[in-house]
């Protein structure tokens, strides 16, 4: 057994407007409680306890929203908030934790993992990061999570699964055949049936050494502004080199070319929570088959699959309809059927002509 | 041309939940911008604007309601407010303006229009009310408005019209054969085919001698309780006193029996605003057929035939859906399909049980 610190990166870049109105430009879905009773980044870092103190958590987020990080996780330490002057994808934010962790404890295995998911039970992605950190630390390959797909998803990249290395405690360790973009309804269904496939969650672990020496090699124009951001140390240089950075995923830039890398197959319950519909899938329903988040209650009466959503104090009254998406935020209420939940960006865009406050 | 100062009575004792959630039992319907910008109580009083002063307006209402009324209506004297300790239907409301108008100008005519209905235009409405109390004060009469109906309607109770009397600038003064309650779907369509049948508006316009004896004739106690209330001119007398008057509607204890009454067709735009269906009646459609109320903008794609009311600064946004009613007021959301909007008292009632605040 290796000795390490264990970092995470919390990616909290996200700013997407699906679930609008409660989400707006100023305030994205990971600061939100879309999944619970407290904003999504902060169930994340909750979901860390116990395996990596907060003062080795990093969390990298857009500048503009520094404050909404400060006030979920009034523990973090400030000067382990990175901001990002604008969204540049994944590459630069790994690259920059990277390099910023390297600084702190050069020796150390990182967990990257996004801000704005649901994985449970807590307990059992723990240790499954603790074995992953441990292959990290032993093996020097580059480790990306794999959920175990439960429906011919169109929405997700796939890894095909290699073969089964070694097994740890909590974690088989698996080689990776190829990553795979988002496929078509054909090759989805062809992907859950074979077995080999694996939902790509974003979520990674590896030795700092490792990944600095992949981007490295793979993202090597990126790495060298990061560095220079880095050693620079002043928000000049940040604002001046990171635009340039290239916006590519750390998937594309890096995983899918690196030579080490490894997966780890996980079959907890996981949710990216990628919009109003997805809200089943992380709460329970009641007798009638509808959902309630946000705080909000709901009064519902000769209705049935609705999904509501709203603050605390607010309510929800519902009668004679189903299926509908029903959310009041921020002086905005929506009514979207279910199966168009997507659609509300057509919403998004007319407003952004017509009013744009709301958005 | 006879004599006389006109005054009127604005009934605003209602206090119905219809118009849930932005009706509540300390905010009734007469208070609420439903039918324009502005509360229908104070687009009741503008209506009269030429015709009758502020000082001789008097206004009904519950108790808990007077300082609503001081708030629509700067203007009117505070000796004008005739508050009810409890809604006892329009007989003791009716008994008590009559008598405090008595006191003030016993050869006076009263013009007694509820504070919550619709009728445009204003300038026609004056004219014929004008005509009714010259009626009003050379017959002795006691005159009912008469709705042209143009539909058969089974919620409006019907007045059955005799022959024309005589005609004046801007109204017919017709004999009235019979008062008829709510009839049923068949009887409804009878009556719209007759052509002699008027929707009862519940406008009346009689000489303050006339009602008095009208009701010491048919209602005496009512009569002479509110005789020793207005005698004795405390709050002790009237809680004492009110709550045992009979609460009997104004067309059932008088008109029905009364041995002069006259009814004056009015073929005006006219709505009581029963319900959050009847919001088309008097506010215009937009292109997809939806109706917007109460201040709200309204964002909609895809969508037809939806009722939209929200507050000033509020966003209302649809997608994908029709014929719904969508209401955002006072920390409550209500979704409902059109058609089912008078159910809405089943959503009051189930609240009433769990979270009455919201009532």
């Amino acid at each position: 057994m290796s000795t390490y610190e264990l970092y995470a990166v919390v990616m909290a870049g996200g700013s997407g407007t699906r679930f609008w109105p409660a989400s707006r430009r100023n305030l994205p879905k990971q600061f939100l409680p879309i999944s619970g009773s407290k904003a999504m980044i902060r169930d994340t870092v909750d979901r860390l306890k116990g395996l990596v103190p907060m003062e080795r958590i990093l969390v990298v987020t857009g500048a503009v929203h520094a404050p909404l990080v400060a006030k979920h996780l009034r523990k973090l330490p400030p000067e382990n908030v990175l901001c990002e002057p604008v969204g540049r994808n994944t590459t630069p934010c790994v690259a920059w934790a990277a390099v910023e962790i390297a600084r702190r404890a050069p020796h150390s295995v990182q967990v990257v993992l996004p801000s704005d998911h649901v994985i449970r039970p807590a307990a059992g992605f723990r240790k499954t990061l603790a074995a992953a950190a441990e292959e990290a630390a032993d093996s020097g390959a580059l480790l990306t999570l794999g959920v175990q797909p439960s429906f011919a998803s169109t929405g997700y990249g796939y890894i095909e699964r290699g073969e089964l290395l070694h097994t740890r405690p909590g974690a088989q360790i698996c080689g990776v055949t190829r990553f795979v973009e988002k496929p078509d309804r054909e090759r989805a269904e062809q992907f859950l049936h074979s077995g080999r496939f694996l939902w790509n969650a974003g979520i990674f672990v590896w030795s700092t050494p490792s990944i600095l020496a992949a981007l490295r090699e793979h993202a090597a124009s990126t790495l060298s502004g990061i560095e220079e951001i880095v050693r620079a140390g002043d928000n000049a240089t940040l604002t001046r080199v990171w635009p340039g950075l290239p916006a590519v995923a750390i998937d594309v830039a890096v995983m899918e070319k690196a030579r080490s890398v490894r997966v780890v197959p996980i079959e907890f319950e996981w949710s990216d929570v990628g919009s109003w519909t997805a809200l089943p899938d992380v709460h329970p329903a009641d007798a009638h088959a509808h959902v309630v988040a946000g705080g909000a209650e709901l009064v519902a009466q000769d209705s049935s699959h609705c999904i509501a959503y709203g603050p605390k104090g607010e309510i929800i009254a519902l009668l004679g309809v189903r299926d509908l998406v029903v959310v009041h935020s921020g002086k905005v209420t929506l009514v979207i059927p279910r199966e168009r939940a997507q659609d509300v960006r057509w919403l998004v865009a007319e407003l952004e002509r017509r009013d744009p406050r709301h958005i």
